[in-house]
C-alpha cells in the first residue's frame, strides 16, 4: 500500500477539526462511568467501561471482545487494515480505569460529571480520567474515526488493547499477554499516557521509572487501649510505625534500605547532556504548588532526580483516632502504604524483600508486621533509534511545527515492561498531558487544545506508519 | 447529727441488694443516650444526658439545674442534708459524656444498646460508658436512693456536679468552677472514675498523671500530587511527619523533647516502698492483650512507669490514601494526634511549647505545621492523711472484708487538679473499675458485682462521713 496522499491526510485532519465537539462528547460519555479499579464497589462500572470500548471499536469495524481475567476485564480488538498494507502491525494500548476520587470535598464539580470550562489556555475538560487515561486513549479512537469517515478507511493493521487495572498495578495484564501472545503479536506498541514537554512542545518519552507499591500493617495489642491506663507499658503501633518509617530516608535524601542503590545504573554522559540541554529546573514547578525547594538527593539535576533516581514515598498512613477533638487511645494497629519508584536495573522483588527486612528488623518486642505488595515493575529505557520513533517524531514535529523532544518520565507505565517481556516489542510513548493536569488529584483536567492536537498527531502517525516498508 | 445506727445502715444495704435490678435498669436508661462529647453531631444527646441527671436528682429531692457553658452543659444539684449534720459538705463529681465508639465493627453488640451478659465473674454490663463514667456515677445515685427509701433520708450535705466534657479535656469546667465558687463550696470532692486493685480488693487512688493532648497538621504541596511525576522533587508531608515523630522517643524509651524531664519529681522512698509491696508486674496484663514485654523507660518498676513517669503516645495519624489497594499520591497534608502523660511537677503549657518547637525545628523547607492543644492538665498527688481518706478506707474495708490499698493511676482526671485550684479542696478517688473493663475500647463493660459493691460502698461512706465531726 502506498502512503496516503497529503490531500487525504488533510481531509482527515479537517474532519478532526470539524468533528471536535463530537469527539469531546464521545469522551464525556466515557468519563461519566466511575470506573475506579481500586474500589471493589466500582466493579460494575469497570465492566461498563470495558463494554463502552468494545462497542466503540465494533462501531469502527473492529473485531472486538471483552476478556475476563482474575481481576478486571480486558478489551481486545483487531483491525486487519488494507490488504496491501506493508507498515508495522501496531498494538495500541490504553486503560479504562481511573484513580479513586477521594478527597471528594476538594473537587469543584462532581468527578464523574465532566465539565467543559474556560481556562487560561482555552477550553478544558474537568473530570476524573479527563487526561489519565480516558482522554488520551479516546484521542486515538477519534483519529481512527476520522480516517474511517474522511480518509477512505483506517490505513493500518491494528490491535487495540484496553485494560482496567493500570491504576492498581496491572497485576493480571502480563499473564494475559503471555496467554495471548499469538493474538497480540505485533511490531510496536503505541501508548498515549504521558506528557508533553510544555503546551507548545511535543515530546516522546523514552525512559520510565518502575515501582514497587507495598503496604505494611503493624499490629500491637489485641484491642484498642486507654493511653492513660497503658501508656508506658503497652506497645503503641503508631509510635512503632513512625519510628521505623522515619528511618527510611536519611537527611541527605538517601533511601536506607540495604542494597537499594546497588543496581541503580548511572546515567550515560549522552543522556545527561541531552537532558541538561532541556534546562529543567523544578523550582518553578514547585512554586506553583506552594513549595520552595526540591527534596530528594542533593547535588543532582532535576531531570536526573525525577527520571533516573529512585524514591521512597509514603502514600498513605492511618491508625488510631482521626476524628475531631481527642481520643486517648493506643490503637491495636497502624498501617501505611509505601511505594518505591525504581530505575534500571533495580529489581522490584528484591526491593520489596529488602523493605520487609528493614521493617521486620526494627520491630519492637510484641509487634507483628503484615506486608502486601500491590505492584512491582522495573524501570525501563526505550531505544530511540527505530523507524517507529522516527515516524512519531516526524508526525509530532509536523503537527506542532516545532521539533519534538525526547524526555523521561518519573511515573511508571508497567505495560511497557510487560510488552517487552511478553511480546518482545518496544513501546512508543506519545502523550499530550501537561504537568498541571492534576492527574490522580482532585479537579483532574485535560486541555481541549491538547486533546485536539493529540487526535491530529495520531492521525498523522497512522499515515507515517503506512509509509514504512 | 449522730452517726446513723448500724441497723439503719443494714436496712439501707438490704435495700441496695433487693433493688439491684432496678438500679441496673436506671443505669441502662442512661447508657442508651449516645452522649459522645468529641463528636459535634452528638450535642443533642449530650443535652439529653444532662437532662437525665437533672431529672434523676430532682427525683431524689435535690435542687438541680442545667448550666450552659462555652461547650457542653454542666448539671449542678444541691441537697442540704439533715439540719443537725456536722460532717463534711461533699461535692460528688461524675461525667455524662463518653468516648467515641469507633471502630464500630469491633463491637459485639451496638454500643448504645446496653447488654446484660454472662461472664467469668457473673453478670456484666456491655455498652459505651458502662464503666466510664455512667456506671460508676450511677452507683452514687443509687446509694442516695437507698438512703432516701430505706434509711430515713439522705444523711449528708451534698453538691452533685455532673459535667459533659471529661473525655475531651474538660476545657470549660475550671472556668465554671471559678465562676461558681460560692455555690460549689464544700469540704471534699468524691469521684468514682478509677479502678479497684483487683476484683476482690478495693483501692483508693491518690496519684494521677496529667496530660497534654496535641494535634499537628503538616502541610506541603497545595494539592495532592502524583508520586511518579513529583517523587524526588516535591515534599511528601507523610514522609516528613513520620521522620519527625519517629524521633520523639529514643531507643531507651526516653522522650526527646528538650527539658521534658527537668521537672519530673523523683519518687519518694516511702511511695516506692509502698508500691513495691504491691508487687505489680505488667507482664501478665500485657500477655492478656497479646503483648510480650513492656515498653517505656528501662530499669523502672511497672508501678513507677505507669503511675509516676511521663509518656508520649501518638493516638492517631492520618494522611494520603488509606483505602483498599494502591493510590500513587503525594498528599497535600498529613496529621497526627500526639498526647503526653505528665507527672508532678511538669507544666502542660511548657510541654506543648516544647513539642511545637521540636516539630518546627525539624520541618523540611516548604513544610508548614499547624498545632492545636485539646487539653492540658498537670499530674496530681492527693494527701493520704485526712479524715476523708480514713473514712473511705474504713467504708471499703468493711464492704470487702479486706483492707483497701492506696494506688496510683496512669490516666488523667483533670477535675482533681481543678478542684484543688478553683475550690481549694482535695478529692477522694474511690472507683470500682477493673483493668479489663475495656474503657475507651470496643465492648466496654462493667461487672455487676463491682456495680453492686460500689453502690454499697458509697452507702457506707455516707454513714462514715456523717460520723465525722
Amino acid at each position: 500500500m502506498p502512503a496516503p496522499s497529503p490531500e487525504t491526510l488533510n481531509a482527515v485532519l479537517r474532519h478532526v477539526d470539524s468533528g471536535l465537539d463530537q469527539s469531546r462528547e464521545t469522551l464525556f460519555s466515557l468519563l461519566r462511568i466511575p470506573s475506579v479499579s481500586a474500589q471493589p464497589a466500582h466493579k460494575p462500572d469497570c465492566d461498563r467501561a470495558a463494554a463502552w470500548w468494545r462497542d466503540a471499536l465494533v462501531g469502527l469495524g473492529f473485531n472486538a471482545a471483552i476478556h475476563e481475567t482474575a481481576g478486571l476485564p480486558v478489551v481486545v480488538a483487531h483491525y486487519p487494515g488494507p490488504a496491501d498494507y506493508r507498515g508495522p502491525h501496531v498494538l495500541f494500548y490504553g486503560h479504562y480505569d481511573v484513580q479513586p476520587v477521594e478527597p471528594l470535598e476538594l473537587w469543584d464539580s462532581p468527578p464523574f460529571e465532566p465539565q467543559l470550562v474556560d481556562g487560561p489556555r482555552g477550553k478544558r475538560f474537568v473530570a476524573r480520567g479527563a487526561v489519565d487515561d480516558k482522554g488520551q486513549s479516546v484521542m486515538f479512537l477519534e483519529a481512527l474515526r476520522a480516517w474511517r469517515n474522511a480518509g477512505g478507511g483506517i490505513p493500518a493493521r491494528l490491535t487495540v488493547l484496553i485494560e482496567g487495572e493500570e491504576e492498581i498495578g496491572s497485576a493480571n495484564l502480563e499473564p494475559f499477554l503471555l496467554a495471548n501472545k499469538a493474538a497480540l503479536a505485533s511490531d510496536v506498541a503505541l501508548v498515549s499516557d504521558t506528557a508533553m514537554w510544555d503546551v507548545d512542545t511535543p515530546a516522546l518519552t523514552t525512559r520510565l521509572r518502575g515501582m514497587v507499591y507495598t503496604q505494611v500493617i503493624l499490629r500491637g495489642p489485641k484491642r484498642d487501649l486507654h493511653s492513660g491506663t497503658y501508656g508506658g507499658s503497652a506497645l503503641n503501633p503508631i509510635n512503632a510505625l513512625t519510628a521505623i518509617l522515619g528511618q527510611l530516608i536519611d537527611a541527605s535524601g538517601r533511601i536506607q534500605l540495604p542494597g537499594f542503590y546497588d543496581r541503580v545504573l548511572p546515567l550515560s554522559a549522552a543522556q545527561r547532556a541531552q537532558w541538561d540541554a532541556l534546562g529543567i529546573d523544578d523550582t518553578a514547578t514547585l512554586a506553583e504548588i506552594g513549595l520552595t525547594a526540591p527534596i530528594g538527593e542533593k547535588g543532582l539535576s532535576a531531570a536526573e532526580r525525577l527520571w533516573a533516581r529512585p524514591t521512597a514515598d509514603i502514600n498513605g498512613i492511618w491508625g488510631g483516632y482521626a476524628g475531631p477533638g481527642s481520643k486517648t487511645v493506643i490503637p491495636a494497629e497502624a498501617g501505611a502504604k509505601v511505594s518505591f519508584r525504581l530505575v534500571p536495573d533495580q529489581d522490584p522483588g528484591a526491593v520489596f524483600e529488602s523493605f520487609k527486612r528493614f521493617v521486620s528488623e526494627r520491630l519492637p518486642p510484641g509487634a507483628r508486621a503484615e506486608f502486601a505488595c500491590f505492584s512491582g515493575t522495573p524501570g525501563v529505557e526505550v531505544s530511540t533509534d527505530s523507524p517507529f520513533v522516527h515516524a512519531a517524531l516526524a508526525a509530532l514535529t509536523e503537527e506542532f511545527a516545532k521539533p519534538a523532544v525526547l524526555i523521561g518520565c518519573g511515573a511508571s507505565i508497567p505495560v511497557v515492561m510487560s510488552f517487552r517481556a511478553a511480546l518482545g516489542i518496544d513501546t512508543l510513548l506519545m502523550g499530550f498531558a501537561l504537568d498541571d493536569d492534576q492527574m490522580h488529584s482532585p479537579n483532574e483536567k485535560f486541555e481541549q487544545r491538547c486533546f485536539h492536537h493529540g487526535i491530529r498527531s495520531h492521525a498523522r502517525l497512522l499515515a507515517k506508519f503506512a509509509a514504512i516498508n
